[in-house]
Order: structure tokens, then sequence, then C-alpha cells
């Protein structure tokens, strides 16, 4: 039985691997995690699946809560200047609209729930304190989210209540978002060659 | 070794199920998630820990992600009104500002895992999309938690930037994220329910 969930578990890895690979060649994905990326995937326990290094994104909803039918009208997984957001604040024409601010996130796929408990710890002593077990029957999956974040609504009825003029206010404080959200990535590369010293 | 875990467990739901009696006695739970603690702790597998059914908080705090030095100036279980925020933004003297909608939240200690997952997967299928086990050494616990939710810095240095002019919009797009988790807490007592009629 263990060694059926072994193989299941190389499998799923081996094709998490290869779309990570792919997408690295499509540059779509951070370069500031791939360090940490490298490091859980070389620990026989772990592979990722998808992740995020946090963004700032501009997005047209019909409610809040609705994320599926969302369209995103800005993204930027960097600090961004005011004309950049003002510029994509024309395209709204339905619905609401936000800004949001989201922090970092990683899904990870666990071979055992032991090695999730210790990865979803070292996520919180990280700083990463919205991390958990998301998912334990089929595959476990761990998810590693940190706590910096703005929900923003800026209008409603295709119509923006929030002047031009107030949103660099809220882009100076998602940029502090993000940049206080990459220091915890360093804290979260550190605990985890952690466990790899631990596990060599 | 099963016996000391059910021990272990029933010692705690005890615990539980007295601070419960107590904060209930206190006014200190909001009556509308009473039924959904209610149909939890009748069921042997689980307990609540501590639960809130959504709320709109006025937070003064030093920045982004520091919640631990936060200070509520308001904090309100229900649709409020622009006066109620309005009064509480003037007692605002240092730090940052925010105004935050948070969508209803509930911990669980469950008795096994299998019981941790199907309370996850019944929380997922009713709108609580951010649900996940949080800890799975020593107590297992469940967080089932919902998904509107609003994070608006209004102010910084102590100095409030957004006027109260704009404060109704957001309070309003508040009001609906509150209304809107009601009906979540309708599906999921409906989903608990049927977890209870299974395992009777």
């Amino acid at each position: 039985m263990d060694q059926i969930l072994d193989e299941y578990f190389n499998e799923h890895k081996q094709q998490a691997l290869k779309k990570l690979e792919k997408a690295v060649l499509e540059k779509q994905v951070d370069s500031r995690i791939l360090p940490i990326l490298h490091l859980i995937n070389i620990n026989s326990d772990y592979f990722t699946t998808s992740s995020c290094a946090g963004r700032i994104i501009v997005l047209q909803l019909p409610e809040i809560g609705n994320k599926k039918q969302a369209v995103f009208l800005g993204r930027w997984h960097r600090p961004v200047c005011e004309d950049e957001v003002v510029s994509v604040l024309r395209l709204y024409d339905d619905g609401q609209i936000w800004l949001l601010a989201q922090p970092p996130i990683f899904h990870i796929g666990c071979k055992t729930l032991d090695a999730a408990n210790l990865l979803m710890k070292t996520g919180i002593i990280s700083g990463f304190k919205q991390s958990g077990i998301r998912s334990i029957s089929g595959q476990i999956i761990v998810e590693l989210q940190s706590t910096e974040r703005m929900d923003i609504p800026l209008g409603y009825n295709g119509k923006q209540i929030i002047p031009n003029e107030l949103i660099n206010f809220f882009i100076e404080t998602a940029n502090r978002a993000i940049i206080r959200a990459q220091k915890k990535l360093d804290q979260l590369e550190e605990n985890i060659k952690k466990i790899d010293d631990k596990t060599k």
C-alpha cells in the first residue's frame, strides 16, 4: 500500500515539475520565488503546484466574493506606480471594481501528513500565518499564505466612486505590503533550508 | 492508544463547551451562529472553539499585517450606518487606520482526520472556500472561513486620508458583504445538518 502511495506521489511530482519547468521557460513564475520552489522540490517529501510571489491587481467583478466571473484589468507582481493603475481604471465599464494587494501564496503536495505538518509549522513561524492543510483525500496539499492584504472597492454599477487623486494613497500602502511580504519570503527561504538540512 | 486519544478529545470538548456556555451567557456570541455551533457540538466527532459570524471593524495599527499591536476603535457583528463609523474615526490618533469587513469564521476541534476532512469539504461546498486543517499535532483543528472581505487603509501617520464623504460607499459595500455572508451561513447550517443525519 505504501509503495502504491509513493508511486502515486512521485507521478504527481514529475507532472508538477514538468509544468513548473514550462512556466519558468515562459517567464510565468516570479523569479523571486524560484529559489524557494527549488528548495521545496529538491526535498523528496514535497513538490510545488501553484504559487504566487504576491501581487497587486485591479479586478472587475459582479459582486464581492464572486471571483468566478472576475476580469483582471491589471496585474503586477511588484510595486506599481500611480499612472499604471489609473490607466487600467479607464477600462472599467460594468459591475464592481476592486484594487487588491494579495500576499505570497504557495501550494505544496506532501508525501505524508507528518511532512505536511512540518511544512505548515515552518510556514507559520516564517510569518505565513494563514497556512493550513487544504486537502488530505487523494493528494495532501499544504497552502502557505502570508497576511499582508488589501481589498478595496473603488466603484460599482460601472461607476468609479473613489477619485484618481486618492488612488495614490492606496498604491503606496499596497507597495509597502508587497515589500513587507518580500521580507517574509526571505524568512521562509531560510526556514525551508533548515527542513532540507534535517531531512538530508 | 485510541482510548487515550478519545479521552483527550472528550476532555477538551468539555472545556470548550463550558467556555461557550459562559460566552453565551455574557452575550459574547452572535445569536445568528448559535444554531450552527449547536449542530456541530451535538456531533460526538466535533466541538467548536472560537467562532465569529462576520464583522465590520475599525482598527488602528502600526503597519499592514501587524495585528499584534492593533487597537479596535469599532467592532460590529451586523450592518452598520455611516454615523457609527465616522464617530469612531475621530478616535484615531497614531499609526495606520483600517476599515475591515471580515467573513464568518469557525474553529472546530475534530476527533479524527476523517471527521476533519468531511467537515472541511462541507465548508467548501457551502461557500466557505478558505477552509482548511490548521493543526494536526495534539488537537486536530479545522477552520471554516468564507471569502467576503474588505481591507481598506483610511489613513497613516495618525492622519485620515480618505475623507468622511467617501466612507459611506465603503460602508455600503461592507454591509452587502455581511448580508451575502449571512446567506452562506444558512447554506452551511443546512449542510452540517446532513453530516449529523448521516452519523446518527
